[in-house]
Protein backbone atom coordinates (compact mmCIF):
# COMPACT_ATOMS: atom_id res chain seq x y z
CA UNK A 1 0.00 0.00 0.00
CA UNK A 2 1.64 3.14 -0.89
CA UNK A 3 -1.52 5.39 -0.60
CA UNK A 4 -3.84 5.89 1.93
CA UNK A 5 -7.34 6.03 -0.01
CA UNK A 6 -9.59 8.47 2.26
CA UNK A 7 -13.31 8.54 1.25
CA UNK A 8 -15.01 12.04 0.67
CA UNK A 9 -17.51 11.15 3.24
CA UNK A 10 -15.00 10.09 5.87
CA UNK A 11 -13.42 13.90 6.04
CA UNK A 12 -14.64 15.79 8.61
CA UNK A 13 -14.93 20.18 8.71
CA UNK A 14 -11.93 20.30 10.85
CA UNK A 15 -10.42 18.05 8.03
CA UNK A 16 -9.95 15.44 10.85
CA UNK A 17 -10.32 11.89 9.40
CA UNK A 18 -11.05 8.84 11.83
CA UNK A 19 -10.17 4.86 10.82
CA UNK A 20 -10.15 2.25 12.40
CA UNK A 21 -10.82 -0.65 9.76
CA UNK A 22 -7.34 -2.25 7.81
CA UNK A 23 -6.31 1.08 6.77
CA UNK A 24 -5.65 1.53 10.73
CA UNK A 25 -4.61 -1.03 11.46
CA UNK A 26 -1.87 -0.81 7.92
CA UNK A 27 -0.93 2.44 9.77
CA UNK A 28 0.25 0.72 12.88
CA UNK A 29 1.31 -2.51 12.41
CA UNK A 30 2.80 -2.47 8.66
CA UNK A 31 3.83 1.50 8.03
CA UNK A 32 4.81 1.70 12.18
CA UNK A 33 3.69 5.36 12.32
CA UNK A 34 3.55 7.43 15.71
CA UNK A 35 2.14 10.51 16.29
CA UNK A 36 3.74 14.00 13.81
CA UNK A 37 4.03 11.43 11.30
CA UNK A 38 3.10 12.46 7.58
CA UNK A 39 1.60 9.75 5.71
CA UNK A 40 0.83 9.81 1.84
CA UNK A 41 -3.05 10.07 1.58
CA UNK A 42 -5.38 10.08 -1.63
CA UNK A 43 -9.06 11.32 -1.68
CA UNK A 44 -10.92 9.45 -3.93
CA UNK A 45 -11.48 10.92 -7.37
CA UNK A 46 -9.91 13.88 -5.53
CA UNK A 47 -6.42 14.61 -4.64
CA UNK A 48 -3.57 13.33 -3.10
CA UNK A 49 -2.03 14.97 0.02
CA UNK A 50 -0.48 14.21 3.16
CA UNK A 51 -2.34 13.02 6.32
CA UNK A 52 -0.67 13.66 9.53
CA UNK A 53 -1.25 11.23 12.84
CA UNK A 54 -2.93 13.25 15.72
CA UNK A 55 -3.24 9.87 18.13
CA UNK A 56 -3.18 5.96 17.66
CA UNK A 57 -4.74 3.57 20.09
CA UNK A 58 -5.31 0.17 19.75
CA UNK A 59 -8.99 0.48 18.00
CA UNK A 60 -8.49 4.11 15.68
CA UNK A 61 -5.99 6.23 14.22
CA UNK A 62 -6.97 10.03 13.70
CA UNK A 63 -5.55 11.67 10.62
CA UNK A 64 -5.06 15.32 10.08
CA UNK A 65 -5.69 15.93 6.36
CA UNK A 66 -4.13 18.36 3.75
CA UNK A 67 -5.01 17.70 0.31
CA UNK A 68 -3.47 19.46 -2.77
CA UNK A 69 -5.35 21.73 -4.88
CA UNK A 70 -5.05 19.79 -8.27
CA UNK A 71 -7.38 16.98 -8.91
CA UNK A 72 -5.19 14.19 -10.98
CA UNK A 73 -6.79 13.99 -14.62
CA UNK A 74 -9.08 10.38 -15.04
CA UNK A 75 -7.08 8.35 -17.44
CA UNK A 76 -8.17 8.52 -21.47
CA UNK A 77 -8.31 5.01 -21.76
CA UNK A 78 -11.60 3.12 -21.39
CA UNK A 79 -12.37 -0.69 -21.87
CA UNK A 80 -14.64 -2.28 -23.43
CA UNK A 81 -14.52 -6.24 -22.07
CA UNK A 82 -15.76 -9.51 -22.61
CA UNK A 83 -16.83 -11.03 -19.40
CA UNK A 84 -13.62 -12.73 -18.24
CA UNK A 85 -13.88 -16.01 -16.27
CA UNK A 86 -14.38 -14.72 -12.52
CA UNK A 87 -11.30 -16.42 -11.19
CA UNK A 88 -9.39 -13.83 -13.40
CA UNK A 89 -11.52 -10.63 -12.92
CA UNK A 90 -11.16 -11.12 -9.80
CA UNK A 91 -7.52 -10.76 -10.36
CA UNK A 92 -7.79 -8.23 -12.56
CA UNK A 93 -9.71 -5.33 -10.83
CA UNK A 94 -6.71 -4.15 -9.01
CA UNK A 95 -4.42 -4.17 -12.02
CA UNK A 96 -6.86 -2.39 -13.70
CA UNK A 97 -7.07 0.52 -11.08
CA UNK A 98 -3.49 0.58 -10.99
CA UNK A 99 -2.89 0.80 -14.88
CA UNK A 100 -5.22 3.64 -14.92
CA UNK A 101 -8.50 2.83 -16.78
CA UNK A 102 -11.47 5.71 -16.40
CA UNK A 103 -14.14 3.09 -17.35
CA UNK A 104 -14.65 -0.38 -17.69
CA UNK A 105 -17.67 -2.11 -19.78
CA UNK A 106 -18.05 -5.47 -18.83
CA UNK A 107 -20.08 -6.83 -21.87
CA UNK A 108 -21.54 -10.14 -22.91
CA UNK A 109 -20.13 -12.33 -26.01
CA UNK A 110 -20.99 -15.88 -27.44
CA UNK A 111 -17.94 -17.42 -25.77
CA UNK A 112 -19.13 -15.91 -22.22
CA UNK A 113 -20.58 -18.45 -20.04
CA UNK A 114 -23.96 -17.35 -19.01
CA UNK A 115 -23.48 -18.01 -15.08
CA UNK A 116 -20.21 -15.47 -15.18
CA UNK A 117 -22.92 -12.74 -14.73
CA UNK A 118 -23.47 -14.83 -11.20
CA UNK A 119 -20.44 -14.48 -10.14
CA UNK A 120 -19.09 -12.77 -7.02
CA UNK A 121 -16.24 -11.63 -8.82
CA UNK A 122 -18.85 -8.49 -9.49
CA UNK A 123 -20.19 -8.38 -5.97
CA UNK A 124 -19.80 -4.59 -5.48
CA UNK A 125 -17.87 -5.10 -2.08
CA UNK A 126 -15.30 -7.11 -3.48
CA UNK A 127 -14.79 -5.26 -6.74
CA UNK A 128 -14.93 -1.76 -4.41
CA UNK A 129 -12.04 -2.98 -2.54
CA UNK A 130 -10.00 -4.61 -5.14
CA UNK A 131 -10.06 -1.49 -7.07
CA UNK A 132 -9.00 0.62 -3.98
CA UNK A 133 -6.19 -1.75 -3.65
CA UNK A 134 -5.10 -1.01 -6.66
CA UNK A 135 -5.61 2.73 -6.64
CA UNK A 136 -3.29 2.41 -2.62
CA UNK A 137 -0.65 0.03 -5.18
CA UNK A 138 -0.03 2.70 -7.53
CA UNK A 139 -0.88 5.95 -5.98
CA UNK A 140 -3.57 7.20 -7.72
CA UNK A 141 -7.13 8.61 -6.52
CA UNK A 142 -8.82 7.71 -9.86
CA UNK A 143 -11.59 5.27 -9.26
CA UNK A 144 -12.43 2.97 -12.49
CA UNK A 145 -16.28 3.54 -13.31
CA UNK A 146 -17.51 0.32 -13.71
CA UNK A 147 -20.47 -1.30 -15.74
CA UNK A 148 -21.84 -4.25 -16.64
CA UNK A 149 -24.07 -4.87 -20.15
CA UNK A 150 -25.15 -8.66 -19.85
CA UNK A 151 -26.33 -7.98 -23.68
CA UNK A 152 -24.14 -7.23 -26.58
CA UNK A 153 -26.30 -5.76 -29.21
CA UNK A 154 -28.56 -3.56 -27.41
CA UNK A 155 -25.30 -1.99 -25.94
CA UNK A 156 -23.49 -2.01 -28.95
CA UNK A 157 -26.16 -0.54 -30.96
CA UNK A 158 -28.44 1.71 -28.61
CA UNK A 159 -25.76 2.56 -25.70
CA UNK A 160 -22.42 2.90 -27.25
CA UNK A 161 -23.06 5.85 -29.22
CA UNK A 162 -25.57 7.89 -27.14
CA UNK A 163 -23.44 7.32 -24.14
CA UNK A 164 -20.35 9.32 -23.98
CA UNK A 165 -17.71 6.48 -25.25
CA UNK A 166 -14.92 7.41 -27.02
CA UNK A 167 -14.67 7.70 -30.67
CA UNK A 168 -11.31 6.41 -31.34
CA UNK A 169 -12.02 2.55 -30.78
CA UNK A 170 -10.08 -0.54 -31.38
CA UNK A 171 -10.40 -3.98 -31.15
CA UNK A 172 -8.02 -6.75 -30.93
CA UNK A 173 -8.70 -9.78 -33.15
CA UNK A 174 -6.26 -11.93 -34.60
CA UNK A 175 -7.29 -11.40 -38.05
CA UNK A 176 -6.25 -7.89 -37.96
CA UNK A 177 -3.48 -6.81 -40.49
CA UNK A 178 -2.49 -3.73 -38.46
CA UNK A 179 -0.58 -3.68 -35.24
CA UNK A 180 -1.36 -1.75 -32.02
CA UNK A 181 1.07 0.70 -32.94
CA UNK A 182 0.17 1.26 -36.60
CA UNK A 183 -3.30 2.25 -35.55
CA UNK A 184 -2.26 4.37 -32.49
CA UNK A 185 -0.10 6.17 -34.79
CA UNK A 186 -3.83 7.65 -36.61
CA UNK A 187 -4.98 8.85 -32.68
CA UNK A 188 -5.29 11.93 -31.43
CA UNK A 189 -3.31 11.42 -28.08
CA UNK A 190 -5.15 14.31 -26.26
CA UNK A 191 -8.71 12.55 -27.40
CA UNK A 192 -10.12 9.11 -25.42
CA UNK A 193 -9.34 5.71 -26.25
CA UNK A 194 -11.70 2.43 -26.15
CA UNK A 195 -10.09 -0.30 -26.38
CA UNK A 196 -12.17 -3.71 -26.29
CA UNK A 197 -10.97 -7.18 -25.75
CA UNK A 198 -12.57 -10.29 -26.54
CA UNK A 199 -13.23 -13.55 -24.73
CA UNK A 200 -10.99 -16.58 -24.16
CA UNK A 201 -12.43 -18.25 -27.80
CA UNK A 202 -12.35 -14.78 -29.57
CA UNK A 203 -15.38 -12.89 -30.96
CA UNK A 204 -17.34 -14.39 -33.22
CA UNK A 205 -17.61 -12.40 -37.14
CA UNK A 206 -21.02 -11.09 -36.02
CA UNK A 207 -19.63 -9.54 -32.73
CA UNK A 208 -16.62 -8.01 -35.15
CA UNK A 209 -19.23 -6.84 -37.47
CA UNK A 210 -21.30 -4.88 -35.27
CA UNK A 211 -18.52 -3.56 -33.44
CA UNK A 212 -16.39 -2.35 -37.32
CA UNK A 213 -19.74 -0.97 -37.54
CA UNK A 214 -19.33 1.42 -34.62
CA UNK A 215 -15.62 2.73 -35.79
CA UNK A 216 -13.51 0.14 -33.38
CA UNK A 217 -10.29 -0.72 -35.69
CA UNK A 218 -9.30 -4.12 -36.06
CA UNK A 219 -5.75 -4.65 -33.84
CA UNK A 220 -3.40 -7.47 -33.98
CA UNK A 221 -1.00 -8.48 -31.29
CA UNK A 222 1.51 -10.83 -33.53
CA UNK A 223 1.22 -14.33 -33.73
CA UNK A 224 0.95 -15.18 -30.62
CA UNK A 225 -2.53 -15.89 -29.01
CA UNK A 226 -2.51 -13.90 -25.28
CA UNK A 227 -4.81 -14.98 -22.66
CA UNK A 228 -7.57 -12.05 -22.32
CA UNK A 229 -6.16 -10.98 -19.41
CA UNK A 230 -2.46 -10.85 -19.70
CA UNK A 231 -3.38 -9.13 -23.30
CA UNK A 232 -5.49 -6.62 -21.40
CA UNK A 233 -2.94 -5.73 -19.20
CA UNK A 234 -0.45 -5.65 -21.94
CA UNK A 235 -2.15 -3.18 -24.20
CA UNK A 236 -3.10 -1.00 -21.45
CA UNK A 237 0.37 -0.60 -20.72
CA UNK A 238 1.43 0.13 -24.17
CA UNK A 239 -0.87 2.48 -24.93
CA UNK A 240 -0.50 4.58 -22.35
CA UNK A 241 3.18 4.53 -22.97
CA UNK A 242 2.37 5.69 -26.40
CA UNK A 243 -0.81 8.17 -26.21
CA UNK A 244 0.30 9.21 -22.49
CA UNK A 245 -3.28 8.16 -21.83
CA UNK A 246 -2.58 7.11 -18.03
CA UNK B 1 -5.02 -24.57 -25.59
CA UNK B 2 -3.99 -23.74 -29.08
CA UNK B 3 -1.42 -25.86 -29.93
CA UNK B 4 -0.05 -29.46 -28.17
CA UNK B 5 3.71 -29.08 -27.49
CA UNK B 6 5.52 -32.10 -28.76
CA UNK B 7 9.08 -32.98 -27.08
CA UNK B 8 11.69 -33.90 -29.37
CA UNK B 9 12.14 -37.27 -27.62
CA UNK B 10 8.32 -38.24 -28.53
CA UNK B 11 8.78 -37.96 -32.51
CA UNK B 12 9.84 -41.77 -33.39
CA UNK B 13 11.88 -42.44 -36.34
CA UNK B 14 8.22 -42.97 -38.75
CA UNK B 15 6.88 -39.57 -37.34
CA UNK B 16 4.33 -40.93 -35.14
CA UNK B 17 3.77 -39.90 -31.30
CA UNK B 18 2.09 -41.81 -28.77
CA UNK B 19 0.09 -39.33 -26.14
CA UNK B 20 -0.96 -41.27 -23.35
CA UNK B 21 -0.78 -37.44 -21.04
CA UNK B 22 -3.14 -34.79 -20.23
CA UNK B 23 -2.46 -33.99 -24.14
CA UNK B 24 -4.67 -37.47 -24.80
CA UNK B 25 -7.25 -36.47 -22.55
CA UNK B 26 -7.34 -32.60 -24.07
CA UNK B 27 -7.59 -34.24 -27.53
CA UNK B 28 -10.77 -36.37 -26.87
CA UNK B 29 -12.13 -34.54 -24.11
CA UNK B 30 -12.15 -30.91 -25.83
CA UNK B 31 -11.00 -30.72 -28.98
CA UNK B 32 -13.01 -33.56 -29.85
CA UNK B 33 -11.16 -35.16 -32.26
CA UNK B 34 -11.49 -38.00 -34.52
CA UNK B 35 -9.12 -40.71 -36.55
CA UNK B 36 -7.99 -38.41 -39.59
CA UNK B 37 -7.98 -35.10 -38.24
CA UNK B 38 -5.22 -32.72 -38.54
CA UNK B 39 -4.21 -30.94 -35.02
CA UNK B 40 -1.85 -27.91 -34.91
CA UNK B 41 0.99 -29.18 -32.78
CA UNK B 42 4.44 -27.48 -32.12
CA UNK B 43 8.13 -29.61 -31.62
CA UNK B 44 9.67 -27.83 -28.25
CA UNK B 45 11.80 -25.42 -29.33
CA UNK B 46 11.72 -26.54 -32.95
CA UNK B 47 9.23 -25.62 -35.96
CA UNK B 48 5.02 -25.87 -35.85
CA UNK B 49 3.43 -28.48 -37.83
CA UNK B 50 0.25 -31.00 -38.13
CA UNK B 51 -0.38 -34.05 -36.33
CA UNK B 52 -2.65 -36.23 -37.62
CA UNK B 53 -4.88 -38.78 -35.30
CA UNK B 54 -3.91 -41.79 -36.94
CA UNK B 55 -5.69 -43.84 -33.65
CA UNK B 56 -7.69 -42.67 -30.37
CA UNK B 57 -8.13 -45.06 -27.61
CA UNK B 58 -9.29 -44.54 -23.73
CA UNK B 59 -5.98 -44.00 -22.90
CA UNK B 60 -3.74 -43.47 -25.84
CA UNK B 61 -3.73 -41.06 -28.65
CA UNK B 62 -1.73 -41.74 -31.70
CA UNK B 63 -0.28 -38.69 -34.53
CA UNK B 64 1.16 -38.78 -37.24
CA UNK B 65 3.80 -35.71 -37.41
CA UNK B 66 4.63 -33.18 -40.18
CA UNK B 67 6.79 -29.91 -39.35
CA UNK B 68 7.56 -27.04 -41.05
CA UNK B 69 10.71 -26.18 -42.07
CA UNK B 70 11.37 -22.70 -41.01
CA UNK B 71 12.15 -22.79 -36.50
CA UNK B 72 10.43 -19.94 -35.14
CA UNK B 73 13.00 -17.35 -33.19
CA UNK B 74 13.96 -17.48 -30.31
CA UNK B 75 12.43 -13.77 -28.79
CA UNK B 76 14.91 -11.16 -28.39
CA UNK B 77 13.99 -9.73 -25.12
CA UNK B 78 15.42 -11.27 -21.79
CA UNK B 79 14.39 -10.63 -18.28
CA UNK B 80 16.61 -9.78 -15.27
CA UNK B 81 13.78 -10.35 -12.37
CA UNK B 82 14.22 -9.83 -8.72
CA UNK B 83 12.47 -13.16 -7.32
CA UNK B 84 8.84 -12.60 -6.80
CA UNK B 85 6.85 -13.84 -4.53
CA UNK B 86 6.19 -17.29 -4.89
CA UNK B 87 2.38 -17.23 -5.63
CA UNK B 88 3.12 -14.28 -8.24
CA UNK B 89 5.85 -16.57 -9.08
CA UNK B 90 3.40 -19.21 -10.58
CA UNK B 91 0.89 -17.37 -12.29
CA UNK B 92 3.96 -15.48 -14.37
CA UNK B 93 5.56 -18.59 -15.61
CA UNK B 94 2.39 -19.10 -18.01
CA UNK B 95 2.82 -15.45 -18.94
CA UNK B 96 6.27 -15.14 -20.02
CA UNK B 97 5.99 -18.14 -22.22
CA UNK B 98 3.01 -16.59 -23.71
CA UNK B 99 4.32 -13.18 -24.00
CA UNK B 100 7.61 -14.61 -25.36
CA UNK B 101 10.92 -14.08 -23.62
CA UNK B 102 14.55 -15.65 -24.13
CA UNK B 103 15.75 -16.22 -20.93
CA UNK B 104 14.94 -15.44 -17.31
CA UNK B 105 17.24 -14.95 -14.74
CA UNK B 106 15.43 -14.88 -11.33
CA UNK B 107 18.30 -12.84 -9.05
CA UNK B 108 17.99 -12.05 -5.22
CA UNK B 109 17.62 -8.80 -4.17
CA UNK B 110 17.71 -6.75 -0.64
CA UNK B 111 13.94 -6.30 -0.33
CA UNK B 112 13.89 -10.27 -1.66
CA UNK B 113 12.83 -12.54 1.22
CA UNK B 114 15.19 -15.21 1.67
CA UNK B 115 12.42 -17.91 1.46
CA UNK B 116 11.49 -17.21 -1.79
CA UNK B 117 14.40 -19.57 -3.21
CA UNK B 118 12.88 -22.40 -1.44
CA UNK B 119 9.53 -21.89 -2.52
CA UNK B 120 7.69 -24.88 -4.68
CA UNK B 121 7.26 -21.59 -7.46
CA UNK B 122 10.89 -22.63 -8.92
CA UNK B 123 10.47 -26.38 -8.56
CA UNK B 124 11.20 -27.66 -12.14
CA UNK B 125 8.58 -29.58 -13.07
CA UNK B 126 6.18 -27.23 -11.97
CA UNK B 127 8.07 -24.48 -14.03
CA UNK B 128 7.96 -26.33 -17.02
CA UNK B 129 4.87 -27.60 -17.10
CA UNK B 130 3.39 -23.60 -16.43
CA UNK B 131 6.39 -22.56 -19.11
CA UNK B 132 4.43 -25.45 -21.58
CA UNK B 133 0.98 -23.96 -20.66
CA UNK B 134 2.23 -21.11 -21.51
CA UNK B 135 3.61 -21.80 -24.98
CA UNK B 136 0.25 -23.85 -25.88
CA UNK B 137 -1.74 -20.87 -25.47
CA UNK B 138 0.29 -18.41 -27.97
CA UNK B 139 0.81 -20.89 -30.09
CA UNK B 140 4.83 -20.91 -29.96
CA UNK B 141 7.60 -23.34 -29.30
CA UNK B 142 10.47 -21.31 -27.75
CA UNK B 143 11.05 -22.42 -24.48
CA UNK B 144 12.24 -19.79 -22.19
CA UNK B 145 15.54 -20.54 -20.52
CA UNK B 146 15.37 -19.90 -17.03
CA UNK B 147 18.55 -19.53 -14.31
CA UNK B 148 18.08 -18.99 -10.67
CA UNK B 149 20.92 -16.88 -9.19
CA UNK B 150 20.85 -16.62 -5.32
CA UNK B 151 23.35 -14.10 -5.14
CA UNK B 152 22.85 -10.94 -6.83
CA UNK B 153 26.67 -8.99 -7.05
CA UNK B 154 28.70 -11.96 -7.88
CA UNK B 155 25.97 -12.26 -10.65
CA UNK B 156 26.07 -8.81 -11.85
CA UNK B 157 29.92 -8.49 -11.69
CA UNK B 158 30.85 -11.81 -12.72
CA UNK B 159 28.49 -13.45 -14.67
CA UNK B 160 26.64 -10.43 -16.94
CA UNK B 161 29.40 -9.54 -18.85
CA UNK B 162 30.49 -12.89 -19.44
CA UNK B 163 27.45 -15.15 -19.90
CA UNK B 164 26.12 -13.73 -23.28
CA UNK B 165 23.74 -11.57 -22.11
CA UNK B 166 22.22 -8.48 -24.55
CA UNK B 167 24.00 -5.52 -23.95
CA UNK B 168 20.71 -2.82 -24.83
CA UNK B 169 20.25 -2.97 -20.73
CA UNK B 170 17.42 -1.04 -18.90
CA UNK B 171 15.95 -1.50 -15.71
CA UNK B 172 12.82 -0.01 -14.32
CA UNK B 173 12.89 1.93 -11.15
CA UNK B 174 10.69 5.42 -10.09
CA UNK B 175 13.98 7.55 -10.04
CA UNK B 176 14.34 7.14 -13.89
CA UNK B 177 13.69 10.66 -15.35
CA UNK B 178 13.17 8.73 -19.24
CA UNK B 179 10.48 6.78 -20.08
CA UNK B 180 10.54 3.47 -21.56
CA UNK B 181 9.69 4.77 -24.94
CA UNK B 182 12.19 7.34 -24.56
CA UNK B 183 15.20 4.71 -23.88
CA UNK B 184 13.38 2.39 -26.59
CA UNK B 185 14.25 4.98 -29.28
CA UNK B 186 17.99 4.59 -28.95
CA UNK B 187 17.88 0.97 -28.92
CA UNK B 188 18.62 -1.16 -32.17
CA UNK B 189 15.73 -2.85 -33.13
CA UNK B 190 17.29 -5.99 -34.47
CA UNK B 191 19.69 -6.53 -31.31
CA UNK B 192 18.47 -8.33 -27.97
CA UNK B 193 17.06 -6.48 -25.21
CA UNK B 194 18.02 -7.04 -21.16
CA UNK B 195 15.13 -5.77 -19.05
CA UNK B 196 15.55 -5.67 -15.38
CA UNK B 197 12.45 -5.33 -13.23
CA UNK B 198 12.93 -5.22 -9.25
CA UNK B 199 11.33 -6.69 -6.14
CA UNK B 200 7.96 -5.14 -4.43
CA UNK B 201 9.69 -2.27 -2.33
CA UNK B 202 12.27 -1.78 -5.84
CA UNK B 203 15.65 -1.77 -6.04
CA UNK B 204 18.64 -0.02 -3.17
CA UNK B 205 20.26 2.77 -4.16
CA UNK B 206 23.06 0.48 -4.13
CA UNK B 207 21.26 -2.18 -6.45
CA UNK B 208 21.03 0.31 -8.74
CA UNK B 209 24.35 1.46 -8.75
CA UNK B 210 25.28 -1.88 -9.76
CA UNK B 211 23.10 -2.16 -12.25
CA UNK B 212 24.27 0.79 -14.00
CA UNK B 213 27.54 0.39 -13.89
CA UNK B 214 26.70 -2.53 -16.36
CA UNK B 215 25.42 -0.45 -18.72
CA UNK B 216 21.76 -0.44 -17.59
CA UNK B 217 19.57 2.79 -18.41
CA UNK B 218 17.11 4.06 -16.01
CA UNK B 219 13.19 4.00 -17.30
CA UNK B 220 10.44 5.37 -16.06
CA UNK B 221 6.84 3.69 -15.60
CA UNK B 222 5.51 7.55 -14.94
CA UNK B 223 3.58 8.72 -11.57
CA UNK B 224 2.01 4.89 -11.03
CA UNK B 225 3.60 2.66 -8.74
CA UNK B 226 2.75 -0.77 -10.32
CA UNK B 227 3.07 -3.87 -8.77
CA UNK B 228 6.06 -5.80 -10.19
CA UNK B 229 4.33 -8.75 -12.16
CA UNK B 230 1.93 -5.84 -13.78
CA UNK B 231 4.90 -4.28 -14.59
CA UNK B 232 6.89 -6.80 -16.23
CA UNK B 233 3.52 -8.05 -18.42
CA UNK B 234 3.08 -4.40 -19.19
CA UNK B 235 6.99 -3.97 -20.16
CA UNK B 236 7.28 -7.08 -22.36
CA UNK B 237 4.42 -6.32 -24.18
CA UNK B 238 5.38 -2.81 -25.08
CA UNK B 239 8.90 -3.63 -25.78
CA UNK B 240 7.58 -6.23 -28.01
CA UNK B 241 5.07 -3.83 -29.91
CA UNK B 242 7.58 -1.10 -30.21
CA UNK B 243 11.31 -3.53 -30.70
CA UNK B 244 9.31 -6.38 -32.39
CA UNK B 245 11.64 -8.53 -30.03
CA UNK B 246 8.74 -11.01 -29.62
Amino acid sequence: MNLLIIYPTEVMLNHLVELSDERARHIRAVLRASVGQSLKIGLLNGPLGQGTVMSLTADKVVLQCRFENRVPARPLLDLLLAMPRPKVLKRLWAQFAALGVGRITLVNAEKVERYYFDSHAIDPALMEARLIEGLQQARCTQMPEVQIRPRFKPFIEDELDAGGYAQQRMVADPSARESLLAVLERFDVSERVLLAVGPEGGWTPYELDLLQGRGFQLVGLGERILRSDTACIGMIHTIHAVCRTG
